[in-house]
């Protein structure tokens, strides 16, 4: 496969997308900017209209698609629809490559990956975690695993999407990092969305806040990385306050949240679990220790 | 007061620190360090040994504290206690700026306020927004809210303790902002505590989680601007996903992480907020639109 030389991308590699919703359609639209010439396929092949319109190729059947691609990106909803599609699909996939980009387990991606390679086409599995708005952003974060040598191969093609971050060879891992990136992501949205409705609450501009928190996730990051290592390591120390002195903070934002007139389900949740850590002998521990009241060891 | 000169810090500034918990004598320490010779007072008096020890100056009563200092910073407990503290004290405080370093309501740093002001003290009200491991850090991240020109007279002293960000002259932002923070602060660590129990689960590493998920901080920033943007408009462009898609997503980190033998507790209450936005018909608005579910209207 030629899909990039030493030299970077090689502008022949033919690039086959399959399903244009509103992934596939942004990662063709990225890949036409970068002066490819996709090759679209869709199950309503309608709707590859504008795609079609502003240059790129339809494919009237995914045996067609991918015939014609080196680099194969899939963008269907499951790793149901991408089976169905390919189950009885004839094809020769000697060189080219297959990129999933799609939600769901560990184990289904694995299972794909061990049906994908009886069609010997070779995958990498894939995920966008930073939306649709952010493809050919250089700093949108792309999941990869699967072989290194592959991604390796195709790494110059994906680049063109966003940052290209590879976890391993085990398909599983970016079914995995997604979920708990999604999960990281939305802990921290929540947690902001609760902080916005206080500083609302207060008739303060919660953009001048907005400006503020972004400058304190620095400091998050580093307490991410504290606490993974007392993660791996199982002990707790207590440098940034124990559970028993986080505590009594989180009640406190839960008593000011009702006075504001606010739901306190998230304060509430927080404390709750820094209570059970207390209850459970944890009080004096590094506030990592909650992690073992999520292990549910009890 | 010459507490600074426009070339620098003043040398002949004298700090005064009331109260020398594990806040206090950090905070000590770090302008030990940088030269200073601070002047120390504790309710137990044997408290400040070290600090004296090291080289700074014993003040037996709280007035002689402030009669010595021209910055001096609270480090107690509590407004109530450093009211009590000051409410019997005979000073002449012209000249003089007391930065109060603790935690407390916006009506309490207010009250606070008037009542120093019958003291003749000009005060800046305080929060350390890093820790106390993060005392005299460049990146760590102190709160200051009262007169602009006299936050500028002490900034020169201030930033020897880290990051010196000026909310306005309303005693009340720092502590506001001050629970804001440690709210969203705690939402991003809960949802990396959640994502390291999804990863562990799977006995993946969870300093290599870390990494990659201090790298998708960025992207959270992001977010926080674009949706705080959204909450002051009160329209919620849906372009990262809409409540309906990321409901759905949830109800799937729900269903894994009870699959891998964990507590769902954090999930769950993201996802129960969603489907409340579902039924109020948010479904098809952007995810900033959840805060409506904390403004409580219902």
């Amino acid at each position: 496969m030629s899909m990039a030389t030493s030299q970077g991308t090689n502008k022949k590699s033919r690039i086959a997308i399959l399903g244009t919703g509103v992934m596939g359609t942004a990662i063709t639209q990225i890949y036409q900017k970068a002066g490819y010439k996709p090759v679209v396929w869709n199950r309503t092949l309608s709707k590859t209209k504008p795609l079609t319109d502003a240059g790129s190729d339809l494919a009237t059947t995914v045996s067609e698609a991918i015939t014609a691609g080196d680099l194969i990106i899939s963008a269907v909803a499951s790793y149901e629809n991408l089976t169905e599609m390919l189950k009885n699909v004839q094809i020769s996939g000697q060189g080219k490559i297959l990129v999933n980009i799609c939600s769901g387990t560990p184990e289904q991606a694995r299972a794909f990956g061990t049906f994908i390679a009886s069609k010997n086409i070779t995958y990498l599995d894939a995920a966008a975690m930073s939306g649709v708005k952010r493809v050919g952003d250089p700093e949108g974060l792309f999941l990869y695993s699967g072989d290194y040598s592959n991604f390796m191969k195709a790494e110059p093609l994906l680049k063109i999407l966003g940052k290209a971050k590879y976890l391993g060879s085990d398909y599983g891992l970016t079914p995995l990092y997604d979920t708990a990136l999604f999960t990281m992501a939305w802990g921290g949205l929540m947690g902001f969305y609760h902080a916005s409705a206080l500083i609302a609450s207060e008739n303060i501009d919660v953009n001048d806040f907005a400006q503020i928190a972004s400058g304190h996730t620095p400091f998050l990051n580093s307490l991410f990385k504290e606490h993974a290592r007392a993660i791996g390591e199982g002990k707790y120390p207590n440098e940034d306050g124990n559970v028993e002195v986080h505590a009594a903070a989180m009640q406190y934002v839960v008593d000011v949240s009702r006075d504001k007139g606010l739901k306190a389900d998230f304060p509430l949740l927080i404390s709750g679990i820094l209570n059970k850590s207390k209850e459970a002998g944890l009080g004096g521990n590094g506030i990592a220790s909650v992690i073992e009241m999520i292990k549910n060891h009890g």
